[in-house]
Order: structure tokens, then sequence, then C-alpha cells
């Protein structure tokens, strides 16, 4: 059976062009996201017509035993999870203490917290039976640090990252490797950022970054390091990296 | 109305001896605990003994509404809350992935994440509304690095203080003052690590630490500490300040 | 014999405030500056007149020996050194790199890492044989994060960070007690800031932060925290806080 | 003429196996080093026997001007330096204070933050007018925590942390990726740490870290890394990663 490479949020930003990725790098792509199954089929149909194996799930993570169930339909009927990709966001964008409902805050915990503890509990027991396995973590800078408005963001992400590091203790010396990726720019993501800013403001924003427009993350560039990561020797492991284009300011700077 | 300072968690630690000294100081000491009616009549009893102005309350931080029932009472009852000591812990002891269960990884972030965010909720418009106030936050080293088996500890505690952050640069512009405190070291307290450790193991722990036994990080000391960050001028505010004793190892050395 | 608090940059800011703070608390205050000795002279009276004792001395820490001989003199002649305020700056503003000279860059270290590293040496023998002494350490936000054109800044600051962190590590368990002071804001005083932006551009910056002023950090607030950092009982030692004003950015933070 | 990757401190470890990567990636390797001639033939040699091409240079980097010279003799008879690797280390073995002397304090600091500062000035004024290059800086545990006797190595490699962000700051928007690589773990390094260990104790821990002695950083493995993120494209830039092998403890974790 063939090594599967599981992306829980494989939208058309980072998460499906990880998933190209890593299905030209030979793995199975198993590709989740809530909704939208038609684009979710063109995808595992691109990949296919490329040449490479992919399935596609509709998932809503934060179900009772959704992404349990997941992991396991994978291991059973396609094949060993050899990378599992969590890239589910939580930004909801700034919100005052006031204006931010409890329902908001938790379903921040539950998809970027809570979520990656069931993942983690659901399949890193059969990765420690193998020996080796891999958790690449998309994280975002409301990690390090809780801006103005980011209440229910940065307290989910920086149980994330905090989370990752207890993971990473217990399982390295298991021959799993976890590492937390800490996306620290804006990506050229037409289902996030795009969305956020609407088409005409996305637009504008691309084209205020330069003529070959890559002062947005591109996420086909990114896939690249998601890839090498997962491919570091377990002798020279990366548990955390940051991310972002050269026009971005990093998350310490300010102008 | 006598201004207050309400303790969340106010066992005979940390939390019991930092309202004693805010009742000291004048402040009339409104003191939260899940259980013990007897402790806690006897810790009011001993500050009114002692000239100053106090209050017992049960509480259930984690029940629906309980915080914030509480400070509306308070506040309706008894006087403006101008300090708020969030001293509930999450420490459940180290525990393998697999012997973390979904109920206790939630049940961390509820006490020490979703709780902060309730009580802020909660206490904050009027802190506001009154241009000043104060919320002192006990923290501890699992909101800065994720250790073996504290999967759910860490993930609770790195989203407290990205929290503490965010509402930092919300209402620090506000006159609001939020401070993390970050509990580094092993505390004389006989209800938590005593507990923890059971009555021998306590005792051998404090006699190893020396001959005045402040080896160990004494409540009654920690309290000036909690006492002076409340006090400082707002032109000159501490948002994050680590304590541990003499004799302790920070946690970003070892031996 | 009195007890010394030694000021090693004691102007018109954070340093002879301290100086005086601690005076007042019953130390004698040993000042030291590079130049102004008429405003040292004044600063002597001023405490004297007090009730205070203090002595001034002119001491060009860069030079050769200049430090050592300070210590063994304020040890001999005066008192033993109970706490130390290491108070050297090393800002030159800030330069592009081509505009950095090496001369600059060496001089950044030796005033902000060196200087420190000497005092280290020369002070803490005697602490550490009589079990007991206090090393404040002002810093600045370029410890923790490098800006553009701090680069002479950064550089040294972040040597000197690190540099409490080893000394905390050996001493701390020797009873000496190293603090770490991150000044994260704008400081009223006239003899640095003041000079950088020139009388006009202070006084304006002074009057955009609000009628009381106290939008910038006022040193004779900020000596209430050194000394309350000083007299921590050695069961709750600080070792790293950050200062600033309510109306201040906190350095992780973004408009 | 080809472009140049260049390495300041290329032994037998990471330096001379990065040297040796780049030159089959398609780079000239100039490789410099302070000693050993005949080392630094065989490198070069082996390299032009693999189809690639490289120099050698002997190179004391703290000699005034040493660093200038070698740049500008580079840039004008090899080609233009589009990849430095610094990779020198300051690391003199745990010494309390009173064994760290002034000089080998300041040894310190010339060798991993000031020959960086000096590389850093003559290298990039021509990467910026070709608008791109890559500066990657090999940096050590101790640039993010101050352990008990590392006061010189631990002030140097803050220092150089430091910089390396100032430096980004200034110069990624520029077109130069400067990435701070922080090796956290043992290096399977003879001429490095097992110098330091002797040749049985060097032997001793190879094989106290399994049948593979994978548990010691393999430099062809880390080589990989060093590669990448060289050739990240300009959009997805990494400023920090740590590296460690799986059975390394994380340096904020403890047993």
């Amino acid at each position: 059976m063939q090594g599967v490479c599981l992306v829980i949020g494989a939208g058309a930003g980072i998460g499906g062009t990880v998933g190209r990725r890593f299905a030209r790098a030979g793995y199975h792509a198993a590709l989740c996201r809530r909704t939208g199954q038609e684009d979710l089929d063109a995808l595992v149909a691109e990949i296919e017509a490329d040449g490479g194996g992919a399935s596609g799930h509709l998932l809503n993570a934060v179900d009772d035993g959704a992404i349990e169930e997941l992991v396991e339909k994978v291991e059973t009927e396609i094949g060993p999870i050899e990378v599992v990709v969590y890239n589910l966001g939580a930004q909801i964008g700034n919100r005052p203490l006031t204006e931010t409902s409890y329902k908001a805050f938790e379903l921040g915990w539950r998809m970027a917290t809570f979520g990656l503890f069931r993942l983690a509990n659901a399949v890193i027991p059969a990765m420690e039976a193998r020996g080796s396995g891999t958790l690449l973590v998309t994280s975002a800078t409301a990690a390090v640090r809780g801006n103005a408005g980011q209440h229910s963001h940065a307290a989910a992400m920086g149980g994330r990252r905090m989370l990752c590091q207890s993971l990473n203790a217990e399982f390295a010396p298991k021959g799993i490797h976890v590492a937390h990726i800490l996306v620290d720019g804006s990506v050229d993501a037409p289902d996030t950022l795009g969305k956020m800013l609407g088409e005409e403001g996305f637009q504008a924003l691309r084209e205020s970054r330069g003529g070959e427009h890559d002062g947005l993350m591109l996420p086909e560039k990114m896939a690249e390091t998601y890839l090498h990561i997962a491919e570091q020797h377990r002798s020279v492991w990366t548990h955390e990296l940051d991310l972002r284009s050269f026009s971005d300011l990093a998350w310490w700077n300010h102008r």
C-alpha cells in the first residue's frame, strides 16, 4: 500500500497545494475539507491526471468522532498515514472583547487546539507502532503574540503551539517528527485571504506587492518547504520555523 | 464602597495568601474557591480579626454563568472590583498522550483559558467605564514550553498567555493593567503541591531545600510581588514577569 | 558600614532617580556617570539634604580597569556593595548597515555587554563571599528583537540579555539575584530621549501623551519597581520583567 | 562566472559538508578555515573529483581586514557571492565566571558577533546591487538561553541572533535572505565535538546513540536543510529554524 499524506484543511491555498506537492512526491494525498465537494473532486482529478494518487473527504473536523473515524478509514482502506498536515485555521478577524462571543472563542479552540489533540490521539499510535511518522502543523503569528482583537485566535493558536511542543517532547524519541510551521505573512490564497478582503480588495493587495505578485506568499513555494520538512532525516529535524515573504515585516519588527 | 480584590482560586497557597495581603493593603478580599467552606470561613475570619474586610464564595468556575454571576454580585453588593487575581491552575501531572482523556484536555482549557476569557468579559467593561483596573494572572512554566506529558496543561496555559497579551493590547490604552505572572518553581503550598506529593513526600522536599525552607517559593513573599504589580503606576506597568526561588533552575536552563 | 547601591550610569533619567530612591530606602548611593561633575554634585547634595548617603564618581566605563577600580574603591572606602544597577545604554539611533561603523559597533558591545561582564567579575566574588547581592540590569527592547537600523544596539543588548541569564544560572544558587529589566517604552528622561529629540521635540512628545504626561515612563515610578525587585525575598525572585507605559505598544504588537 | 557559495568555517563538520553540498548543486564552493591547509586541499580535491568547483582559503577571521579582503578577492577573482555560510563557533566549554578571562570573552564576541557584522558589511552591498543574496548563519542554543558557564558563548551568540534579525529587517525587502539556523543538538563532527571529547569519548557517545549513530546530527543531512533554505523562493523565506536529532531533547525541555 502507498504511504498516505493526510491533509486536514485542503482548500485552494496552502492545504490543497501541499497535498498536490506530496502526491507528486509519491504519496497518496488524502484531502479533507469541510465543504466544497466540487472543488475537492476537481483537485483529486487534477492530481490523478498528473499521475498521482488522491482521494477527497468532506469532513467537519469539530464534529464528535469525525477526525477519529477518518483516520481509521484512511489507515484501513487507503494506506498507512506517513504524513499529516494539520492546516485548519481559526482566524475570525479582529474583534474587540465584547464582540467575541463565547461560542466563537470555543470554536477557535475546537478547530485550532482540540482538533489537533484529537488528531494526535487518533494517528500517533499507529505511527508509533511503525516507528516513524510526520505531523506538520500550519500555524500563525498569533501563536507567538496576542494582538488586539485576536482573543480567540491567539488563545487557540498559543495552545496549539504548546501542544506541538509537548507532542514533540513525548514522540520525537519514538521517531515521530512534529513541526510547527509559523506562517507569518499574507498568503496568496483566494479561499481565505481572498474571501476576507473581497475580490477587488484582494486583487489590489496582490498588485501592491509588485509585478511578480510574490510579495504575497505563494502556496506552491510554501509546499516545497512543507515537503522538505517531511523529508528531513531523523538526525536533523526542525521543530519550528517561520515563513514569510521577503516583503513581509517579521512579527517582531515594526516600521 | 471599598475597592475589591477578587481572587478566583483562593486556596491555602498563592491565592489565599495574596487575598490576605491585599486585605491588609486596604482592599476587601472577595475570596473564591471550589470547595472547602470551613477553610474559606477560617480565612475570612482571620482577615477580619486582622482588621481587614473579606468575604468567602464557593464557586465552581467551570459552571455556566458562575463567574459572571459572581462578578455581578460582588460589584453590586460589595464594591467595585479594582483588582482580580485569576489563580486557577490546570496541572494534572505528567500523562502520556494516550492517558490524557478528551475530558481532561477540555477541562484544562475550561479552567485555564476559557475561564479567564469569561472573567475578562464579565469584569472588564466595568473597569473600562471606571478607566482603571488590574488583572493579575497566575501562570506556569507550561505557558512558555510544552514538556513531555503536559499536553493538557501546556495547551491550556499557552492559550492563557496569548489571551493575556491580546487583552493587554486592547485594554492597556484604556487604563487596565493585565499581568501574566509566570510561576516557574515549586510553591510551598500544602493544598496543591502538598497533596500531589503526599504529606511525607512534601515534608521531604521541604527539608531538601535547606534550613529556612525557602528553596520552595513562599506564598507570603510571592504576595508582595502581586501587590507591587497591582500598585505600579500606569506609566510603568509590567506585563510579564517570572518568579522562582534562588534554588530553582530557570525553565530555560538544565543541569 | 552602610550597604551600598552602586549605580553605573546615573544620569537625570532612570539611573539617578533609582539611586535617589535606594538612598531613601537606606542605602548609600554610589553614583557614577561619565561626565557632568556639577549635575552629579547636585544630585549627591540633594540626597544628603534629604537625609540620605551618597557619593558621586566620574567614570568612563569603557576605560580599562575603570569599573574594576571603582568597585574596589567603593567596597574598601564606603561599604559592601549590596545592589548594583547597571544602567548604561548603547542606543545610537537607527543607522543603516553601511553607516554603522566598526567603531560604533564595538563601542556598543563595550558599553552594553563587556562592561556588564567586567562589572560582574569585579563585584560578584565579594557578593558570593557574603552569600547575597543584587544585580539589576536595565535593558531595552533591542535585547529581544533586532529592528532595522539597530545592528549595533541589538547585537549589544542581545548579548547583555544572554549574559544576564548565564550569570543567573551560575549565581542564583549562591544567593545572588540577577534581574534583566526590559524597558520597552519611551522614558521621560531629558538626558537621553530629550537630547535625542531636542527640547522642542521632546516637549511635543510629552504633550502628545496626555495631560498628566504619564504616557511617557516616569523615572520616579520606575524606581519603585527597581527597589521592589531588589527587595524580593530569595524564595521569590524575578529574573526578567518588562516595563512600559499604559499607552506604549508592547514590542510584540503592532497597530 | 559561476555563482559562489562562500563558507566561513569549513571544517570537517557542518561547514565543509555544506560546502560540498552546495558545490554539487552547482555553486563554486569557496572554503575558508583558520588552519589545516592539507585538509582544505583534500576537500577541494574531493569536490573537484566529484565534478564540482571549489577553492580553499586559509583565513583567520578575527584578523583585521581578513574577511573583508577575502570577500573582495572572491568577488573579483572567482564570481559573485550568492550564498554565504557563516559557520564560526565560539564554544569554549563551560567555565565559571572567574575562569572566563576578558580575553576569552572578547574573542567569543570577535568570532561570533563582530565577525558576522564585518562579513555583512563586506558582502551585502554587492548582493544589494544584484538584488539578491543569501546569508546562512549557523547558530547554537546559547543564542536563545544562557546556561551556567556559558558567559562568553551566550553573550556572543545572543548578539549574533539579534544581529541576524536587524540584518533581516533592513535587507529582506531588498531581496537578501538572512537565516539564523539554531543547531540544538550534538553534531557528529570529529573536528569540534570529537576534539572536545577525545577520540574514545567521542566514539562512546556515538555508540550510545544507537546502531545507525544518527542520534548525533549528521552533517550530510544538515547540509540538505542548508541548501533548502538557500533555495527557498523569496515569497517564502525562513528566518529562523531549529535543528536537532530525534533523540536530542529540545533546549526548552528537561527530563
